[in-house]
């Protein structure tokens, strides 16, 4: 697929990708969506007002009216048809020999209303998010935490073979790749055994390395969405850094779970994936040896994605570490299973809604997605510390993260 | 306070409430805001828009234009002394002797596009909830539930008297009082030892009495909002109903809390009770023996209110069984120390945000504010169950709460 934008070779934002996100600029403060491609962006309300959608074949005029939202979370609820053929439209319109040059290739006023180099736009959240739940779909880093409490033995607890664990998350605190976080303050134990808590910065923050999912098609209270058609519930996918403070986490956490520790900021990439872009990365999770309940049967086994992850710490300007290698494919539990389970009391999934893998780790060294963050900060106070750590997937079709924050030592 | 609108002797909507609620009615489709005055509501944006606010001080045309939208949470982000002057102003509106008739009481059409029965209209969500987060506050129910799985002598976990325990819960399922609900099915252990679990109908289905809280004022993601000042951040209050699938949570519940158990269903009252209006009702909460930390002390010590609260069956019209009388001093936690708790670790929270207080229950007979629901089932299927339940406040400022909902035994 060449294209008659310049789209340099190993650009996360080839044809074959297509990206949802949504920016703004310098000379237009409103928030609006866009895809990346190459090293441009398509503004898509832009490129919707001037008429950009009138030869598409599959996509109304109604449909091109969601994109003069803020967010796309109205075209998310279109359901994955509009999704996919306003995809393949963009596609063709970008293409060398495309069927429409007059709507863009041809059209300089368009392009000029439209098109413009990513360096020029500021990114946002992606999605106005309702409700934001976090999984813990990845048996191997389930397996390490239950080892490191209660013995490779029990590792796993009973229930966790027969339901994707999961616990409601904090949608307010969830931000761009790029939002500078504060680090938290909090209750903690301050030595094994001890029983009176003090209150202090965070001594043990982790970066949890995961792979969020949004919602398109909504389904209403009281009617779950069954396994089967769940592929239809899903708009597409970020990259995840579920920030976890766990001095904090261990004393509050019995008997309702996380709260404080988890609270305070989770980072997702800019750029949405659609599931469409990622079909041909299908591939078998890993095995589950307990007769299923039939709401979680699936019939076909290629259910998770093989995208490849890792994490690299990148402390100062081109210094870089890569400390994690794994794939996406760690999951006990497919993307489907999650929306079947997570809707089987009833619940209503809404467009916009977050969904998180929970932490995905191989079963090897150096493919663990868990990690004490380390820093050092500099010998005297005030201690402001701005690390340009660079959570990247190599998988050339996915977009690149790249989260800035700051750590305040306070005292 | 007297009013030249007839107001019933013991209306819960006398002129010292004066709670904001969102109605729609059968000639306007569109949600707007709205306060219940006697067997009256006056719609905001109607009122607003006929110039009703043309007479108040310390209300400006860009307050009053909050009420054009579809909820108030454009309102409740004005902050408290807006919400403040805007009751004081709409109380003076209803004095017999106002000091302003020609704004209401002697302009027939404002009040004909304005002041409606109550009856003519229908009630929906009180905001759009953004984040919705369920504490634990409740002691004597924590001390109860502790009891049954502990004995007396540990009921309470080590962190209960040092920090407001609570989690996330899902917003996107709470519900106005009269919506119906569906019986959740989910994974449960079939009898106790059991290990491996069953696909079912919810088994044990409590009703839990709390409180809830909405916020008006936000603060800044990484900027906690201070015990002394989070009466502020407290817009005010409804009556909730944690709606708790007990055999569903227990299979699901380790180690990161209740998940399809609780997020089925949530049901609130339908009219929020400014904090004003419940400032005479501040009383002394349950004694905490432990020091606290400095940002959870108050200087204050009459911190919670004493709300009556009474659950009432009703199975049947004119039939109807009060189960429970309590108050909502019960807790060991006031609001500002569960805002303060909140956002310690820099979570920030937004306008239309819900707490809840958990369960609140006495420490005597016929206080104790979780249930298991009892039915009984028609004897045969189909079988469609419709109790007119009726949870109502005795306090007489306080809105009624009336929930109807139904239960379908699916098989």
């Amino acid at each position: 697929m060449k294209s008659w934008l310049p789209i340099p070779p190993r650009s996360h934002f080839s044809l074959l990708n297509i990206p949802f996100g949504v920016i703004s600029s310098k000379d237009k403060h409103a928030h609006r969506p866009a895809i990346a491609i190459g090293e441009h962006i398509l503004d898509l309300d832009a490129f919707a007002t001037g008429g950009g959608f009138s030869k598409a074949a599959n996509v109304s005029s109604e449909h091109a009216k969601a994109f003069s939202q803020p967010t796309p979370n109205a075209f998310a609820e279109l359901g994955r048809p509009v999704h996919r053929a306003v995809r393949s439209y963009l596609q063709e319109i970008f293409l060398n020999d495309t069927p429409h040059p007059d709507v863009l290739k041809d059209n300089e006023s368009l392009r000029k209303a439209a098109l413009r180099p990513i360096s020029e736009v500021s990114m946002h959240l992606p999605f106005a998010i309702g409700d934001y739940t976090d999984f813990f779909a990845g048996r191997n880093h389930a397996h390490n935490v239950g080892v490191l409490f209660r013995g490779p033995a029990n590792a796993l607890q009973p229930n966790y073979s027969h339901l994707p664990v999961a616990y409601h998350g904090r949608a307010s605190s969830v931000v761009v790749s790029g939002t500078p976080l504060r680090r938290p303050w909090g209750q903690a134990l301050p030595a094994p055994g001890a029983t009176e808590p003090v209150f202090r910065p965070c001594a043990r923050l982790d970066i949890e390395l995961e792979m969020g999912m949004f919602i398109s098609k909504p389904n209403d209270l009281g009617s779950p969405a069954s396994v089967k058609d769940a592929d239809e519930h899903i708009f597409g996918y970020v990259l995840m850094n579920d920030w976890s403070a766990r001095d904090i986490q261990q004393w509050e956490y019995v008997p309702l779970g996380p709260f404080n520790a988890k609270n305070f900021g989770t980072t997702i990439s800019a750029w949405v994936v659609l599931a469409d872009a990622l079909e041909p990365f299908r591939t078998k999770g890993l095995e589950n040896e307990v007769q299923l309940q039939k709401y979680l049967q699936e019939s076909r086994s290629d259910n998770v994605l093989d995208i490849k992850l890792e994490v690299s710490l990148a402390p100062s300007e081109g210094e870089k570490s890569t400390i994690t290698r794994t794939s996406a494919r760690n999951l006990l539990w497919s993307w489907p299973q999650m929306v079947a389970h997570h809707s089987i009391s009833g619940c209503n999934l809404c467009a916009g809604d977050l969904l998180g893998s929970g932490t995905i780790s191989g079963d090897e060294a150096g493919t663990v997605g868990c990690h004490k963050f380390v820093y050092t900060p500099p010998p005297r106070v005030p201690t402001r510390f701005l690390p340009n750590t660079s959570f990247s997937s190599t998988y050339h079709n996915f977009s690149k993260w790249r989260p800035k924050y700051m750590l305040f030592a306070l005292e």
